[in-house]
């Protein structure tokens, strides 16, 4: 049987190579990963730099060794693949330790690289020794070392994205003053304008000084450290800097190998998660992904999306039939006691593709009025005109808001239209919810519009 | 324009009154409610027994002054409706101040009488004077006025439903030593017998003592007062009795006049709350429910399915369009800090209609493992063999695990797969998930088996 071999050795490839494994126990797996770790969480990372979370071990779901012992996958860490050679079927590693090189011919090739913080390199010092971004596990354990030694009193984080805001809770947390700017009108551009400002507001309620509207222009050094970052506007003084500006895949090795990049520098895949390469697999974080309302490929960089595409991935290399759909947006975060969710389109991407929408949101709450703990929930959503197909749903709120997104990502991807909405018999108790779920409220009051 | 009357003044026909007022702005509206209150949740009687709730006005949504004020909707409270005559078009109403009957005449009528308790009347003591319903807003205050001036120490609830476990859970808080009988071999039959044992194991824990495969048979009594509850297999002490049995449509009044009952002696209604007699439309607990699954008729008493299908009768009336199209039996119940839900079909349901289906629970976790307050979750999916179409979903956590159910209630009344399930693109950060949700995990497990 063909030699597997794993670029990669977080969630997609360790989702891949367990999956293959289940279904063909004698073939050859190598894994080859850059780090210390594999199958980690770097969605924790942010609650580990604020304490929540006391070692950085708890992140990872599976050592390299228990890969090695119990699944008898040949993971090697520390070691960085510099090159694809797709005609010679065969990669360039790196032995990062030992610092040697060498060729490993592959039968079955997946590429699952993840992705990395987008950091401005035209920026002098934007590789400064005060600067982080936060995709790694070393990423994390860089943060946390930094703040224990260096005592930093003050952080500007740039960028206003979900790992932007929970940096900024988990900042709070350690007691630092924490600043952050973003060029958008509102932080969280990935809702509308009139839902992100609840969010603004919410960090200004936490004690987060928020810069609108405002460009990172450049740092003030000393030697290797930024004592301020430099705005369009202003100069913020800054004991550490976090990249909060988005991920982009870590493809560039890439290069001249023939195998297709798309969006963003990720790689183009079928849904059975196939590059154009022959025998050449890629998943996750370092892959595109097609968004299914809009039917257009994105980059998203996501976990979940992730772990599917490496199961599809797996199953594909181990010759079962596989298909990854696609994905509808879907995303939640938690800053403090609040939740934010999204999913589907929102307003500026349905202009661009031109569809015709009506939009609406509603003050709800979390449970009956009368049932302690009940709190505010904001509920927008987006239909088509005419259809009243459900195209976007957005969320904030307190305890028990966010997990609602999860009934609009179903109806979005399935076509539901907001009568469907209003009819679903969903779960009402006191405790719970209102007798009209917020989502059904919000529904009601939208169809009425188109 | 004909005069519109309403028997029954809370969910159901009150959600239809304010749409036809929505509509009509000058319509007659007359509504003969036979207690005190309008528009009450009766959802929320537990929490005010058990003092989360300070007030019972708290459960009242609006008043009958607000009605007739603010809508110019006519209530008379504390009248009761004792006959309907369809070929005269009208009622006949007992004033239940003045003890003193009238007939009204209508030109459209809804009959939203909604239900009550189910007591065993052919039990000697079935009305006890320390024997309680939980179903109107005045058997709530019945139940804090006895406990109030009798300081009970025991309190016996028969039957293992929703409403017997959410009483349990206000009379532990009250102080009472709380026993619970049920003839079921678990409780809460509405779950297959392996989850509804996690929930007898979770109220044991909270201090209830539960008889399991008990039945009642009858009362010590002194007086008009019960001492003891006498079951087939002992007798237990009992300083109040609270029925907890399942809830009747109050419909006896309906004797004669024509109007086809159904299931349980529940009202018969096209998808439009219309009856079977022109003119006479119906709705909220007095009425049968399609279920959505099954495609046959129920009998559910549900605050959420009075609201709908009040609103759809309104509609009807009003001369609009709409469409009630059934219910998928979700529902949701909270003891202390445990979460029960459920929807669609259970185990004994599919193996009376004899679809051959295979079910499987996993344990998961509310969040991700390493989040601070990450507890477990049992989700049970149940699915149609060779089709994958999932037919049923039941869940068991803590904070954050029942609502998960509505996902599946969306599934399930659009027929969606297993697989479906799967691809679905749902929320993940680790305060509110793992990176797989539970429901998926059980998916992924379940489709391996069918």
């Amino acid at each position: 049987m063909d030699t597997l071999v794993i670029i990669g050795g977080d969630a997609a490839g360790m989702s891949a190579a367990s999956k293959v494994r289940r279904v063909h126990k004698d073939k050859k797996i190598i894994v080859f990963e850059k780090s210390a770790y594999t199958s980690y969480s770097a969605c924790g990372i942010p609650y580990f730099i604020s304490g929540l979370i006391e070692s950085i071990d708890e992140l990872v779901r599976r050592s390299p060794d228990e890969f090695r012992n119990k699944y008898n996958i040949d993971v090697h860490t520390e070691h960085l693949v510099l090159e694809v050679d797709t005609n010679g079927k065969r990669i360039r590693v790196l032995d990062k330790q030992n610092n040697t090189e060498f060729w490993q011919p592959y039968g079955q090739l997946l590429i699952a690289t993840g992705g990395k913080a987008y950091c401005p390199k035209d920026i002098t010092g934007y590789d400064a020794e005060n600067v982080f971004g936060v995709t790694t596990l070393k990423s994390g354990i860089n943060i946390e070392n930094f703040i224990e030694d260096k005592k930093p009193q003050t952080a500007v984080i740039v960028g206003g994205g979900y790992i932007g805001l929970e940096m900024a809770e988990s900042l709070l947390r350690r007691g630092l003053e924490v600043t952050l700017i973003t060029k958008g009108a509102q932080v969280m551009n990935t809702l509308d304008p009139d839902m992100g400002v609840l969010v603004t507001e919410a960090l200004q309620v936490l004690g987060v000084t928020v810069y609108l509207n405002e460009s990172l222009k450049g740092f003030v050094l000393e030697g290797n450290t930024i004592t301020e970052v430099i705005t369009d506007k202003q100069n913020l003084p800054a004991d550490m800097v976090v990249f909060g500006m988005g991920t982009s895949p870590n493809t560039a090795f890439l290069e001249g190998s023939g195998i297709e990049l798309g969006v963003k520098g990720a790689i183009k895949v079928n849904a059975q998660m196939q590059t154009n390469i022959p025998d050449v697999w890629a998943a996750g974080d370092c892959t595109e992904t097609l968004n299914m309302v809009s039917r257009q490929h994105i980059h998203i960089a996501l976990g979940t999306l992730a772990n599917k595409t490496g199961l599809v991935a797996g199953s594909s290399i181990a010759g079962e039939q596989a298909v990854f759909p696609g994905a509808v947006g879907t995303a939640v975060c938690k800053i403090c006691s609040y939740e934010v969710a999204r999913t589907g389109l929102q307003e500026k991407e349905l202009n661009k593709l031109g569809i015709e929408y009506a939009a609406t949101t509603v003050d709800s709450l979390t449970r009956a009025n009368y049932y302690p703990g009940a709190t505010k929930i904001v509920v927008k959503l987006l239909a088509e005109k005419n259809s009243g197909r459900l195209l976007g749903g957005q969320i904030i709120g307190q305890e028990g808001a966010a997990k609602r997104i999860d009934v609009l990502a179903t109806a979005i991807t399935h076509n539901l239209t907001l009568q469907n909405i209003i009819d679903l018999d969903l779960s009402y108790a006191p405790p719970f919810s209102p007798v009209w779920d917020p989502v059904q409220t919000c529904a009601r009051k939208l169809i009425k519009m188109i």
